[in-house]
């Protein structure tokens, strides 16, 4: 197995391979998908995490039962299986949607190969979409270091970067981006209580790419925004409606106010697959998933799970939020960046707007 | 030594005994206070912590020195040590101003004696004046339960329970109040990292209390709010400037602004020993703690702290933020429910605010 480079990658027998993402930062362990059940737990147990990850899991997970057994039944069980995995990142019911139409258009003998190519295909896909991403982003954090002649802040809450996606990642390949072009950029990284993907994921990724990063808990990007320490927010997203309301890790929205407050610019990074076309209002539409309580009680350290909270108390765990399309500056897509608005979405997306 | 049902209390030989916070809910230890070294000691390293109780701790701290030492050099330097434990909690340096005030008007035999009886004066005050932040805000928590006819749910941030007071607290002291007459009240407990005060302290005291209580991470309140799961928000201050401006634990404002996007109303509840009638801009003017960035790299759990970012990353650790006046419904303080402008408080304290 080679050195992950990748969040999923695959032999030339065509095993497929994902890094562990539950173990990160502390060890570096890879992990073989062999059925749609295996892609199914993969994502469950968050061992791959991020919208664009996730879709992509899914999508390799039902190419690897049409390899075992290609017919309707077996094909739509486990569809159905992977779905049920995770209620709100929308990429993964568009990737599913996807494979599924390809192998229909097929008979049942053609099936596997068809799959397969339509999930290398998505894959290939999603990494140029995020490439396109980091180059839209990237020159906003372009414009804002050529105004300020000076080290530029970016804020972002959650991971949303390779490690979310295939390469690049959404709002991370913005920073990359700036970065390679020789911008002098450094990241506030969230730690994204209570998986902490930030402060585990984001921290050790810009790490190893040599970007300046300094992790803070959730609670502290008000504080810098009031005192002028950030230029800029970017997240990523679960799912955002066609309206421009952005569902993302839960505590976004908190972002974004505070954003608003200081006129900090605050964007959102997806690739088109993250956008649901058929829903307008995010809060009152977007199923949010609520996880174990004890990603609560029990903080993911070095040596494995700490209780943190008294026994016998109750915790909830919501694990999403969203943010109204009015608190969001732009929505960066592989198209360019667009005013999160209806109209601005529907003039990028036509086919899929008048869908 | 006693059970504490305090967080400081004395022997009839006048030994002074703090509560240990830094091992609570895990452990439950008492200190013995000697010596100022000893208050000083027991405030920094955050075995008390909470603004009130810090004021009242370095009275003690001052009392113990003028019984060792009385001069005025003596007392000058012990001041200074307490002063310079912890910049924010405004408490602490108008408890050591009082206790100054007292001694100075004596001889120095005297002020051993003096000093002990102003820090006992000022301890029975601050119960006396959190029972009657209860009242006040108590009255709030009544209304809500008799307009919406079932359960009201209040969010709070941080820890300004018993434990960051002497009795009854600030923020929890409505609470505490509400529940005893029988209203049905449920207590979001945001678990403020990085160093869990809500988690570890608030959730411990609500759960002994017997008042029904939620962790969630301090990410959650934006979401709970936007449906309808808050009806108010009350928190404690660390400083409130004399134009209502809220300093208070790293995260507040967030809460705040979530609040206010709402129409959620959000109160914060102080002593008057908390205002800094000095100050008139909070953001510009009180000075923001910056503590140890290993607090965010290890988390207190169970078995001791444990690491939660990778080797080798950067954060940084803001201890407070404020709340403009402009997000404040309201302040609770021991003599009313009072609007957040200079105008307002001046009239409930006239004789400080013309001072």
């Amino acid at each position: 197995v080679q050195h992950p480079r990748s969040t999923l990658w695959w032999s030339s027998q065509r095993d497929v391979f994902i890094l562990d993402q539950t173990r990160l930062p502390f060890s570096i362990d890879t992990v073989p998908l062999c059925s749609a059940e295996d892609a199914a737990r993969a994502i469950e147990t968050m061992q791959v995490r991020g919208a664009p990850l996730i879709g992509i899991t899914a999508a390799f997970g039902l190419a690897l039962q049409a390899r075992h057994q290609a017919d309707d039944a077996s094909l739509q069980r486990a569809a159905e299986t992977l779905a049920h995995t995770r209620p709100t990142a929308i990429n993964l019911r568009w990737a599913l949607a996807r494979v599924m139409r390809a192998v229909e258009a097929v008979s049942t003998e053609e099936r596997a190969e068809r799959a397969w190519q339509q999930a290398v295909l998505m894959h290939d896909e999603e990494i140029l979409h995020c490439a396109r991403i980091g180059e839209h982003g990237g020159a906003l954090i372009a414009d804002i270091a050529r105004n300020k002649r000076s080290r530029v802040h970016v804020l972002t809450h959650c991971n949303a970067g390779w490690l979310a996606t295939l390469r690049w990642g959404t709002a991370l390949a913005p920073i990359y981006h700036a970065h390679q072009q020789g911008i002098d950029v450094h990241v506030w990284v969230d730690e994204t209580r209570p998986r902490n993907q930030g402060a585990q994921l984001t921290a050790w990724e810009l790490q190893q790419a040599g970007v300046a990063c300094t992790i803070v808990v959730d609670n502290a990007g008000g504080h810098l925004m009031q005192h002028g320490e950030v230029d800029l927010v970017i997240v990523g997203s679960d799912r955002t409606t066609r309206t421009g309301d952005v569902c993302n890790k839960i505590g976004t929205y908190l972002k974004a106010l505070a954003a608003k407050d200081n006129d900090v610019p605050f964007y959102a990074a997806l690739p088109s697959s993250t956008i649901d076309w058929s829903l307008c209002d995010g809060v009152r539409e977007i199923p949010i998933e609520e996880r174990d309580a004890n990603e609560v009680h029990f903080v993911a350290g070095e040596h494995g799970p700490a209780r943190v909270t008294p026994i016998d108390s109750i915790a909830a765990n919501y694990a999403f939020d969203v943010t109204p399309a009015r608190l969001v500056t732009g929505i960066i897509t592989e198209r360019g960046v667009h005013a999160a608005t209806e109209h601005s979405l529907a003039l990028a997306y036509p086919e899929f707007a008048h869908g």
